[in-house]
């Protein structure tokens, strides 16, 4: 039983449906095809304003493209030091950029709040100093925790003031988004001031699409020219641009995405409370979406281990510490034979 | 019917099959899936000697990513003046290299020569100026022609004279290969002292789905721990691998690749046979593999847009220039109704 | 005697007084300093409107930051095939632009067209293409050759038409300047429709001083504001900048610039009437600056090396080609006895 | 009287006899003069073994240059948070090595340790992380104190075992070569394991001159070969080189360099020791070579501005808190004249 990332999962049989419902007749290429004609409406629709809309394969083209888009080569990119683009994209950022500096900053559950960015401030208009560029958070919080509208709300203002602009990896948005009652997706990005979206869908459910959602392109006007150059210059632009956005289609179709998301959540907090009651143990962090950070004891890990549960260790939690993530076709089953198993192990312990 | 480009076509059912049946079970993310891993060894067979392959999802990326991997900042990269690298690619080995020059040169029938690089080359070993890296031609060229073992040799010996590598754009590189009689894989390439090759597979049936195959990685060890890092950060490490390289092992399985390749490249001959029985023009450039380059004259080019035919024009190669390209799907009828409504108007125009 | 280059000479007397000058009491760093916030309102005043400027200590610095002012990564800048920016500044237009292509052209004299730039413009507006941004030319050209205003204004409105800027690589503007009747600096640049200049003071006396003029600093504020940034990251903001301004301030005063330039041009045409004299020689191109290019046949040049002359040889302008340099100390003398020299050496022949 | 830093002082005198001296004949360009052809030779003499040497005008150019040889696009650089590359380059790191990464490390007195730099490295060999690559230390650093040999030692060691070499940000080197007793330049760079060093000499007398020196040529010789292209592609390669040249042989010879800085070092403990006289005030970090980190209180700072005298405030350390640099010219009256006027506001407080 695979608790390492939702990557490891399979695609969603809808999604493959998708793909085979694309493959008839030809289609133009690179992007010029019917589905992705369709892409930007349909996203519009989703959030509730005219959005610009391009698909890509990875989430670190998404997050990498986004950042280039606002980020001047002498800008200064402020994300929490444990962020996605920080610690797992092997510079992406700056390839993209052409050379712009992270600024890692500490944040309780994942999260960076403003004063934390005005602090890190420094030379603002001198020539020596990189320059405020953009504020990144991710979302879901690369510790499972969600950013509230008032969170993102507080981050945007303080973006702007500085002139910067607010971007979101959003790998796990749809996790985020069906997290807190109540919100929509315009409230949880524009309309709390977020300027560009890496909306990721592979982890929940596709094969490997994401889109880069920005929020203003008649403001923008000169970032959406811009961007074509720049996917394509990366590489990032497929010829047989059909088969990535049907994915997207039926992804946002039949609220898939919302569904799928609400499952795996559902699994997370099930996992959560499972393990609380038999170990007596209260994850690292809060369980918002699909994560859990628990320091399981060193044994018990272990225990799980040999009776072939697959989990990733996370150092720096407590003894025993590691990443749990559920994803859409998590079952019941699977995390009750978890919770029993590390029950067991416990009780075996003690 | 479409035969403006093999982009523009489904992919095979096979293909899509082969992705349905990799979507059992988790497996393991960012190319350690068992697809992935099995990668190697299948082009080791195809190419019969071990080699270091990196599925990705563009051709612009694998490009992009080879040239990188040979040439410094500072590189020079010599190709034809109409290479995709040098027309269609946005700059894409400029982002990837850190700044590398293209040196565009003439050459008929798409090819370029040994000469023509040498004479090109200029203060070589000189720090005024960018230095000598790697050789790129295309297989099949933009033009549909097909360098033959003994002209890649040629420019393998030209290249290792100067210290750079030979590199191959095989976007269709299948077409190219069941072009000449008697040619391996083996023989198109290492043999002939390619270092690297961009493996296409889109164009031909898949999906999206390429790949870098190095021929030397023990020779070339640095290159290969480097090309890990440039993949990830240029955002091209898909995190569902297995769908990548499940298009790849379908590929190169039960020889679909060279059935796919054959069939388009004799659609391309009857296409071109029929076109001169009915009309009496000799194509601008042998067709070899899947691409016909005619001037069709306009009368007839239009005649034929009129009744539903899809093709590029192509200036520059006489009057009503066009591009007509096959592919996998093509079928003799669509080919004889285009040999038939344009003999038809050229009889009209008589 | 040395005619190599113009950048063997030594620095002018006047020069290194005024370094001397400079160094009086502390001055403020990084271009604080008087002589430097000076500097602007003395390049207006010579180029008689409001111009922005940049002193750097080198040519291609001028040259590659005036480019990445104007030029995105997927940028195309169009040159001659024998700009220095292509082939003596190894890569640096591309460093400082972040990957953009410089697009060679032929042209007769060491100079570009608007033709040629159109003929080689292609798919504007296609995100698979880079893109027209930048049109550059030396003045004086690599041959000596010199632009005149109504070339240049051709060049800036076909520049335009592709909202392209016009950049002047003016290593030698000053031998440019003084080479035709009546022409002013004004009428040499932004009457013309020059966007930015690389002013060159280094080759014409100075120790290593060159400026980036911004000839509508009003309509290009982003540019204006970026080039500081782009400066500094380049390593190209002197700390005691007060010795850069110095020189450019000694430069332009009592015209030491216009006086250094004329005796260079005279020196050439000097030597340029001598030899063809005694050679019956033309030169390979119009004789228009201070450089010569000349096919001395093969013996006159090894005699004249055997002599002590230096001069550098140029292939491809016939037998025995090479370059002959003067600069602002070139003095009669030396032309005259190369000029005997060679006389002599052709009647041995003879 | 001027505190606010050593690069607002005057060229010393000897420095610009050598720069007149210099300006005798013509000299071949771009290095092949006979001054920087005695570099490399007086600068192993120096450094007591065979070294290579790059003169640049910058201390920014040295630095990124430097870095740039050995750091890959996707390498990590450590330094501490208040290094100068990290807080004063405008990302000139990032521009020369294609978009590198700074881990900025907090350390005590301006200087960091190998453990913190253990505590910083993730994810080694991983390609989703950028990869150890060089520590960088400033000596001095940028809070005046300096490594000794042991320090660097162990920081090399460190290095070492992750892969890295170790870079010296020299902008004050022979300030901490004098600061300690018994050292020498050996003994501060390559026997305690520094691979490259930045040598400044404009701030302590020259106009504008600093080099990179390399102390492993031989095993690091595809560096030295990189390093003439990388230096020419990024501008700073001077064409008349014999006066960057001239400038560092005259630094070097007479022992004027050291001269220089023994004379500040003393000027600034002359004003340390004066201030913690009539302020009683310590100084923030140790004064160990020219600059003095102290808190004047905020009435004492205000009133030696009102009086005249110039200096950088310097936030976080203390009410006033200010910095004050002596140089080569700083007299012992000026600095008597700055301690007497404190020590009258003081009293005025009292």
């Amino acid at each position: 039983v695979d608790f390492r990332s939702d990557n490891v999962s399979r695609a969603h049989p809808a999604i493959l449906e998708a793909l085979l419902a694309a493959n008839q007749g030809p289609a133009a290429a690179y992007g010029d095809d019917p589905a992705t004609r369709r892409l930007a409406g349909r996203f519009s629709e989703v959030f509730e304003r005219q959005v610009a809309v391009w698909p890509v394969a990875t989430g670190t083209a998404a997050n990498a493209l986004s950042l280039a888009a606002f980020t001047p080569p002498w800008g200064t990119i402020f994300c929490h030091a444990g962020a996605h683009i920080a610690v797992a994209e092997c510079g992406a950022p700056e390839l993209f950029t052409g050379g712009a500096r992270l600024m890692p900053l500490a944040g309780e559950s994942g999260k960076i709040t403003s004063p934390a960015i005005e602090a890190a401030i420094f030379r603002e208009g001198d020539v020596h100093a990189t320059q405020p560029a953009a504020v990144s958070i991710s979302q879901t919080t690369e510790l499972g925790t969600v950013y509230r509208p008032a969170e993102i709300a507080a981050l945007a203002d303080g973006a702007r003031r500085h002139h910067m602009v607010l971007h979101v990896d959003g790998a796990r948005f749809a996790n985020a988004l069906v997290s807190g009652a109540g919100t929509t997706p315009a409230a949880l990005t524009w309309r709390a001031g977020v300027d560009v979206l890496s909306f990721g869908a592979t982890k929940n459910g596709c094969l490997g699409a994401e889109a880069i959602v920005l929020f203003h392109p008649d403001r923008d006007a000169r970032i959406v020219e811009e961007l074509g150059y720049r996917r394509k210059r990366g590489g990032h632009l497929l010829s047989k641009g059909r088969f990535l956005s049907a994915q997207l289609e039926a992804y946002l179709g039949d609220d898939l995405w919302l569904a799928n998301a609400r499952h795996a959540n559902t699994m997370a907090r099930r996992l959560a409370a499972g393990l609380a009651r038999v170990l007596h143990t209260a994850p690292h962090a809060p369980v918002e979406s699909n994560q859990i950070f628990i320091a399981l004891g060193a044994a018990v890990a272990a225990g799980l281990r040999a009776a072939g549960f697959l989990f990733h260790d996370w150092p720096g939690i407590g003894d025993g510490g590691c990443r749990l993530v559920t994803c859409w076709e998590t079952t019941a089953e699977e995390v009750d034979a978890l919770v029993a198993a590390a029950g067991k192990l416990r009780s075996a312990q003690v």
